[in-house]
């Protein structure tokens, strides 16, 4: 079936800025976006009427690696896929594995052929493969499926994210050899984004955006930034990646990050982030607000009666008080975290949603930086 | 101002059921009625809009105990009560701290004037009294206050039980002195509970229900069971409290308990039930449904794509799937223990709605019995 479809409606004329929408075979989505983490196809403490209704997710992503770990594939595959299993029915994304394999698999063992790795829950031994993270993401039923690649620290050195690069490239290769060998699990359009590799050396990065490139898929992602390399590295590696991707495919910038992050990102060229910060700062008391950053366990909230957040258009943010979310989190209440990850992610949704107006409107820049010092004020 | 309504709507030919309304300064109560517990000014892992519109609750209980220690009674006041500091704006209920003093409370000791306790927050000394107890339920704003009252355990010998009921009573005589000499916090009106005690011992029981009763409350409770005593006695002990306490007034039990319990007391005459056993016993994967237990752990439901109880009219319970909530149960994710509690407020919520119309309807008993066999059942 056809691919996905991306139409830009909006360039912005003083960054690299866009809007648009990308069209999926589980409803569109308007671009920039912000795709909440569903790790184990549940985004930690929010339901998915809340995801809709007061966060106003368009997309969400699965990770593959836990996925696969636990329900497993003859569960996700006897429901019809994740959609069915979990009662979303919008675009889901899910990562190819590679990320988690290193970074929370024990004793991982990389050759030509795939990863060799003991699961973090019982230990039992698994494979993963470029061919196999295919079948797995075809199994869970993802509108967007990524390559696998290897996904080196941040500051490796230059021969060691060659060779890393250069070993991403292959398994590509065959990433799509089996995606374009398997058919669409469940009758709606599976797609697959390759991931730019290449550490912090730009001639690495520009050879990666090549080859990507060259796939012509429909859609492109940036890979290995946000692992421990200094923002402004970050940054320029972002931007030089972007200059080298196609201008007519989304471009998605994966694991990133603040809302700052996000928005000078966004004027970059970035179309999609995915980051697992609002959930997990939220859970540990850190607000992200339309006016600055929050720490709600603080005792200057005490007595603060106003609401969490006027400045944004979620019903959560605008119903309890800081003084009320301050007590559930002082008393350890559950409601304190549900509140909060409600809350941090209907924030990212404003934030990006505000940036795509912005893009349209033609002020995107001088906006942006105004956002950025507000955002980053701590309250 | 005019205390609580109650207004009986229609009584059972078989058995000493009956349905009422019970109307509040925050809205109307139709009995019998379940009140969800949200200890701390939370209803553990539900939000406000879920308990209106998923579990459809009527009224919520606080415990003053711990409103009292924690946001404490400047953070109240200066919210306004604790209907506007956590955004609940039907009725609440508040229970007198005396239980939780007795269970929570560290180095408690009781006289004629009251209990010095520490607490178990902080260590901090503290002195309830029966005074103190309508002063703190007036400041946290509760639509029904309960008297300040001391809960010996289930089967306390007959002078232990005596005394501690004499007590009781000298309190409760402080306790409505103290309510008649104090006017209402926030402007609505606040009701006042005397609460019946005596143990498992009947002439206690009766002697108490009459000194409760000659105090011609606008709403009457009963203390002290399921403590510990056997269920027989629990139910003995009920049913003749209900016998000797006013028709015309809600009779309302402490702390009951299983589906099955709430059925067979309805039957005795009871209004009100408030039980920790939903929110508690879901957050440990058992739910209630309408067709039986479900242990949602079991790997027997690992394949059941079957919703959690389509016996039910509430959002949530049609909505997962039981493989989906046993896959976040074993996954440890909050969004199991989210969905748990919602169900299990709403299936007692529904249950006591069943119970209302089966008594309007006549056939409450027969129906009781056939639902109780149903209901205790093992899935």
């Amino acid at each position: 079936m056809a691919s996905l479809q991306f139409k830009i409606k909006a360039t912005d004329a003083f960054s690299k800025a866009r809007a648009g929408t990308i069209l999926t075979d589980h409803g569109s989505i308007e671009t920039p976006i912000f795709m909440p983490v569903g790790t184990v196809g549940s985004v930690k403490a929010v339901t998915q009427q809340q995801l809709k209704e007061q966060v106003r997710a368009e997309i969400i992503l699965g990770n593959t690696y836990h996925l696969y770990l636990r329900p497993g594939l003859p569960v996700l595959e006897a429901a019809g896929g994740l959609h069915r299993f979990n009662g979303w029915n919008k675009p889901i994304l899910t990562d190819s594995g590679g990320f988690q394999v290193f970074s929370l698999a024990k004793s991982r063992k990389i050759n030509e052929e795939g990863v060799i790795f003991r699961s973090h829950i019982d230990g039992s031994k698994h494979l993963f493969t470029p061919e196999k993270a295919i079948d797995i993401q075809r199994s869970i039923g993802a509108d967007i499926m990524m390559a696998f690649d290897e996904c080196p620290p941040g500051a490796s050195a230059y021969e060691y994210a060659k060779s890393s690069m250069l070993l991403t490239h292959r398994w590509l290769d065959r990433c799509f050899n089996q995606f374009n060998n398997t058919p669409d699990k469940y009758g709606y359009t599976q797609n697959l984004f390759p991931i730019v590799q290449g550490g912090i050396h730009h001639d690495l990065r520009k050879a990666s955006c090549e080859y990507i490139s060259a796939k012509a898929a429909a859609g492109n992602a940036i890979g290995g930034l946000s692992v421990g390399e200094p923002i402004e590295t970050m940054y320029e590696i972002c931007n030089l990646c972007c200059d080298h991707l196609p201008v007519n495919k989304p471009r998605y910038l994966m694991g990133v990050g603040t809302p700052w992050n996000i928005l000078e990102c966004i004027g970059m060229g970035i179309d999609m982030f995915d980051c697992v910060m609002p959930t997990r700062n939220g859970r540990n008391a850190m607000l992200f607000t339309s006016r600055g950053i929050i720490n709600i366990d603080n005792k200057k909230w005490e007595h603060d009666f106003s609401v969490l957040d006027d400045g944004i258009d979620c019903e959560t943010s605008q119903y309890y008080s800081k003084a009320y979310v301050r007590h559930l989190f002082k008393s350890k209440e559950y409601l304190g975290l549900i509140i909060a990850s409600i809350h941090n992610l209907a924030f990212y949704l404003w934030l990006v949603k505000q940036a795509r107006l912005h893009i349209e409107q033609g002020d995107f820049v001088s906006w942006k930086s105004g956002m950025i010092s507000r955002l980053q004020q701590r309250l």
